[in-house]
C-alpha cells in the first residue's frame, strides 16, 4: 500500500447515496467520500460518479485509480459476481446492468472490481470490524425502507443452499397483519420498516390524529419518510410518532426472540438508518422485548443486542473486507444475493 | 465389533417408552428392542430397565453387556453430559438424577456412557442417516407434545452460544394466538403441539361439535391425545379433527416457511409421533403453506420437505452416532440442552 499502491475500496451504492472508503487490513478507513446517487440519471450517469469517488478517495491518499488493487460494491438488489452484472435493484431502477465492465472501463486501470448485496457487506463489516468482531455466531438485522439481514454462523456468513439466508424480514410476525410489499400478511417488514412507520403514522393522522411529522417531511422536501424525520418527531414528543415507532420497535423485539430462540446468536446488531441515527435509544426497547421472549433465560445478557456500531461505514467497511478477501481467493459470497436493500 | 466387543448402542428414553439400538458405523440397526418406560415407578427402576434393554441388545448379538463399548442416552431434557447428570427431565419427574453413574452401576462394564438431548440426538440421526445426510444445512422440526427442533449448518448440529439453539418451538407465529406453556402467546408450540390439537379437539367439542376423539382416546385409555387417535381420526373422518389439524399444519408450514427464509436449507425434516405415523400426508400441506411464504421462489423444489425417514429410530441411531463421535474424541454437543421433549 506504499504510494497508495494496492488500495482496496469499498463502496456502499444506495439509491440515495453513494459512500466509497479506501480500508486497510485491520479496519481503518483511510479516506472515504460521499456523492448522491441521483439514479434518475441513469446507470451510466450513476457509475461515472462511483468512478469519480473512487478516484478522490485514492487522490486523497496520493493515489490515483490506477492503483487501485480491488473494489468491491455492495448494490441494493441482486447480483451475479461471476458475471460483474447487477440483475435487479429497484432502488436504483436496474436491471441487468453491466457494472463491472462499465465501471472498469470507466476508471481505466487494472482493479479487480467484486459486487455483492449491500445488507450482505453491512453484515460483514459489523462482523469483521463492529459489534461482531471475534464472535462466531452473530445476527444482522437492517431496518430501512425494507427490513434485511445476514447471518454468521461459525464466524462465517451463512448463504444458504441457494444463496437466500437471512430476510429476516420476511419472516411472518402476525398473520393478521398489515399486507407485505411481498405478498404476504404481517412480515416483519410490514410491521416495522420505514415504510411501515409511514404508512401507519399517515394512518393516523388521516384518522385525526394530530401529529407534526408531515409539517417536518415538507420542511425537508423528500417524498418519503427519513430517519431524521422520526428522530425529530421523536425528539418533539410527537405522539402519533411515538406510538407508531414504539409498535415497530416491539415487532423487531419480537423478530430479535425468535432469532435467538432459533440460532441463539452472541450478538444480534440492529443496523440502518433509523438505528444509525437514534442508536441505543431505538435498541432499549427492542432488547427489552427480545429478552422476555427467550424460551432459556439464563445467561439471556450473555446475548448481546446492539446498534451498529460502525453505523454507514458498515457497508464500505464490509464491501472493502469481501473485496480483501476475494483477492486471496474465498469463493464468491453471494452468486443469488436477493436482499432488498434496507441500508438508505 | 467381532463376537460383539466395541458394540456401540443409543437408546431413545422417551416419557412413556424407551428404544436402545446397538448400530454399526454406516448407520445399520444390528439389533434392537423397546420396552416401556413408567417413570412413575421411580429412575431406579427405570435406569434399571435400560440397563436390561442394553444387556438384551447386546445378548441378541451374542455378547453381553460388558462387550458394550459405549452408550448414549437421548433424555427428554436438559443434561449436564460432562457430569453424567440428568438436570431436569419433566416427562419423567426427573431432577438432578446422576444417570450415568447409576446405569455403569447396574451394567457392571466399561462402557463409555454419555448423555444428550432426544431432540437433538433425532436431529443428529436424520442428519447422518435419514433424510439429510450429506447435507450442509438441515432444519429439523419434531412435532409431540411440544415442539423441538435442531439445526446443521456446514454439517454440523449448531448449538449456539448458549447451547440454546432449536427452540423452533418458541418463535411467536401469533402474537394474538393461544398461551403457550411457556408463558408466551402464538408461539408454534402453543398452535401446532398434540398438547395443542388436544386442547383444540376439546374446546370445539365442549361447544358442541361432534367428534368421535373422546371415544376413540377413552378406547385407548391413555389419558392424553396420541400419534394414534389422531391418525384414526383422521382416517375416520372427523370433522373437528380434520379441521384442527389442518390448522395446526398451517402453523407448522408458517413456522417452516419462516425458517426457511432465514437459513434456507436444504432440507427441513419433520419428525414427531404425528409425521412418524402420517408421514408424507401430514407434510403436504405443510410443504404447500411453506413454499407459499419464500420469499425466493426460484428453485424453491431444491428446499426439500420431508418426513423423517427414520421415524422413531431417529433418536437411537442419532444417539449412537454421538456416542460414536464421542469415542473419537468430538466435543459435548450439548452442555446445556434444554429442549423439551417433542418425541414421545
Amino acid at each position: 500500500m506504499r504510494n497508495g499502491k494496492g488500495l482496496i475500496i469499498g463502496v456502499d451504492l444506495g439509491g440515495t447515496k453513494m459512500h466509497a472508503a479506501a480500508v486497510d487490513e485491520a479496519g481503518k478507513v483511510l479516506a472515504s467520500e460521499r456523492a448522491k446517487t441521483l439514479p434518475e440519471e441513469g446507470a451510466e450517469a450513476v457509475i461515472g460518479r462511483i468512478a469519480g469517488l473512487i478516484g478522490n478517495v485514492a487522490g486523497a491518499l496520493g493515489a490515483s485509480a490506477s492503483d487501485v488493487q480491488a473494489i468491491c460494491i455492495g448494490v441494493p438488489g441482486g447480483v451475479n459476481d461471476a458475471e460483474g452484472m447487477v440483475d435487479k435493484a429497484p432502488n436504483l431502477g436496474w436491471e441487468k446492468v453491466p457494472l463491472a465492465s462499465l465501471l472498469a472501463a470507466q476508471l481505466g486501470g487494472g482493479a479487480r472490481i467484486f459486487l455483492d448485496n449491500d445488507v450482505r457487506v453491512a453484515v460483514l463489516g459489523e462482523h469483521a470490524y463492529g459489534c461482531g468482531r471475534g464472535t462466531q455466531t452473530m445476527v444482522g438485522i437492517f431496518v430501512g425502507t425494507g427490513i434485511g439481514g445476514g447471518l454468521v454462523v461459525n464466524g462465517r456468513l451463512h448463504l444458504g443452499s441457494r444463496g437466500a439466508a437471512g430476510e429476516f424480514g420476511h419472516m411472518v410476525l402476525d398473520p393478521n397483519g398489515p399486507r407485505c410489499p411481498c405478498g404476504k400478511r404481517g412480515c416483519a417488514e410490514a410491521l416495522a420498516s420505514r415504510t411501515s412507520i409511514e404508512r401507519d403514522v399517515r394512518k393516523m393522522i388521516e384518522k385525526g390524529h394530530k401529529s407534526s411529522v408531515l409539517k417536518l417531511m415538507k420542511k425537508e422536501g423528500r417524498p418519503r419518510l427519513t430517519s431524521s424525520v422520526v428522530a425529530r418527531a421523536l425528539e418533539d414528543g410527537d405522539k402519533v410518532m411515538t406510538k407508531v415507532f414504539a409498535r415497530a420497535q416491539h415487532a423487531v423485539g419480537l423478530l430479535v426472540g425468535n432469532m435467538v430462540n432459533a440460532i441463539d446468536p452472541e450478538v444480534v446488531v440492529i443496523g440502518g438508518g433509523l438505528a444509525e441515527r437514534l442508536g441505543e435509544s431505538m435498541v432499549a426497547p427492542i432488547r427489552e422485548v427480545a429478552y422476555r421472549h427467550f424460551l432459556l433465560q439464563r445467561d439471556r445478557d450473555k446475548v448481546r443486542i446492539e446498534a451498529t456500531a460502525l453505523k454507514d461505514s458498515a457497508a464500505p467497511l464490509g464491501a472493502a473486507f469481501v473485496a480483501r478477501m476475494r483477492l486471496t481467493g474465498a469463493p464468491a459470497p453471494s452468486r443469488h444475493a436477493t436482499a432488498p436493500s434496507a441500508n438508505d
